[in-house]
């Protein structure tokens, strides 16, 4: 732990899978889809086939060889790909496509997000820097009762993590420092990428965040600033006296 | 009133002067910083030269001869024009100043704001589509209580009020349509602007936004959809059965 926390103004968070559990979210709509359909899926390898195109589908934005396009349009485009190869894939129509999409605007919280980021905005400003868009962070809130602050993200600063602009630019449109702002992760890279720019950084443990058998982020892999089982203990270790 | 709200979204509310007051909050410092100075002023009428810069000071950055900086350091500017002028202007030196211009994020609500937001928020997503930037906007929020879902307006779309962009962009970011949103100002030229986007408009009176001897914006010029004495009569109107 960091020794002085008293210049600290901001906690930043990751937010799918650090705020909120996207694979049961995801899993829970796909099934009721296929249910519908009657066609059998198992949903929770469905959410991590889609969830394995996150990443390298950003890629080409990183790079520069794509143009900026918000993270809902690539979770449409990359459910086409898994569809594609997905047994009875073809019978899932346009508009339904559209709708499952969006999903990712309906995910539940960890039992302790909002306890904790409730108890933290007391002291705190806080705001998610997630790489989803601004309608799906806000939709995401409204519907689980996430109290930020204010909506951050890639699509502010239209960069995508773990570019260092995104968490540069994001602590300036906050008329703040890096090193005046906290990101809460549960994934080391998020993590090295917000330290590289100066930023404060906070491992929170999500241990099924892609299910029983996760076997990456399971522990801290650096001396982070703070190291939490939760957020309601990371609202513990920050209270301001 | 239109015959049917019921594809209404949003509700995106201009700040100054329609959520909060800056006239007496802005007066508020300015008196407060002379009287640290042992120099007599009208604090008043320094809140009002100060705020009479304001749209001059923009229109370059409508026009592109200049390339878009926040509403803070349009401030910081006005205020360094204003204090040239002023009698024992020159006593107040550059921290001074840099403080001073940041009393924008330090504005208090309308008596009927936080209600009626409150109200609000509850059948739809609510928030700011002002000229202030996020962190102004961000801490006025969180001091004065105002429940916004997102932080949206000119810094995040990069272009200032009344340019069509600003509305079109700021709908685009929520995934709505400007039919689904409804602008909501104490004045006439937002709201026309907001409507020649397809955004449905709410006129607020807010009589002595200027001070008791008000000349504008005392009445709604044309038939916005909504007309109200206060945002709490905005709710009422609005609430969902």
């Amino acid at each position: 732990m960091i020794a002085d926390a008293s210049e600290i103004r901001a906690l930043l968070f990751d937010t799918f899978g650090t705020v909120v559990d996207w694979r049961a979210g995801v899993a829970r709509e796909v099934a009721t889809l296929f249910a519908a359909l009657g066609i059998p899926c198992e949903a929770e390898t469905f959410a991590d086939a889609w969830r394995t195109r996150y990443q390298p589908a950003m890629e080409p934005i990183r790079q520069g060889t794509r143009a900026f396009v918000p993270l809902d349009v690539i979770h449409r485009e990359n459910l086409d790909y898994v569809l594609a190869s997905w047994p009875g894939g073809e019978e899932v129509d346009s508009e339904m496509r559209d709708r499952l999409a969006l999903a990712w605007h309906r995910l539940d919280p960890w039992p302790d997000s909002v306890e904790g980021l409730t108890t933290l905005k007391k002291d705190y400003l806080i705001a998610p820097l997630s790489n989803g868009n601004v309608s799906l962070l806000t939709n995401m809130a409204k519907r689980a009762g996430l109290p930020w602050d204010c909506i951050l993200g890639a699509e502010v600063v239209r960069a995508y993590k773990p570019q260092p602009s995104v968490y540069i630019d994001t602590a300036a449109l906050l008329g703040l420092q890096p090193r005046q702002c906290v990101m809460v992760a549960a994934h080391n890279n998020d993590l090295a990428a917000a330290h590289n720019t100066g930023m404060r950084t906070a491992f929170v443990y999500r241990r099924t965040e892609h299910g029983p058998g996760q076997t990456t982020d399971l522990h801290p892999e650096r001396a982070w600033d703070f190291i939490v089982e939760d957020l309601v203990e990371l609202a513990e270790l920050l209270r301001r006296p």
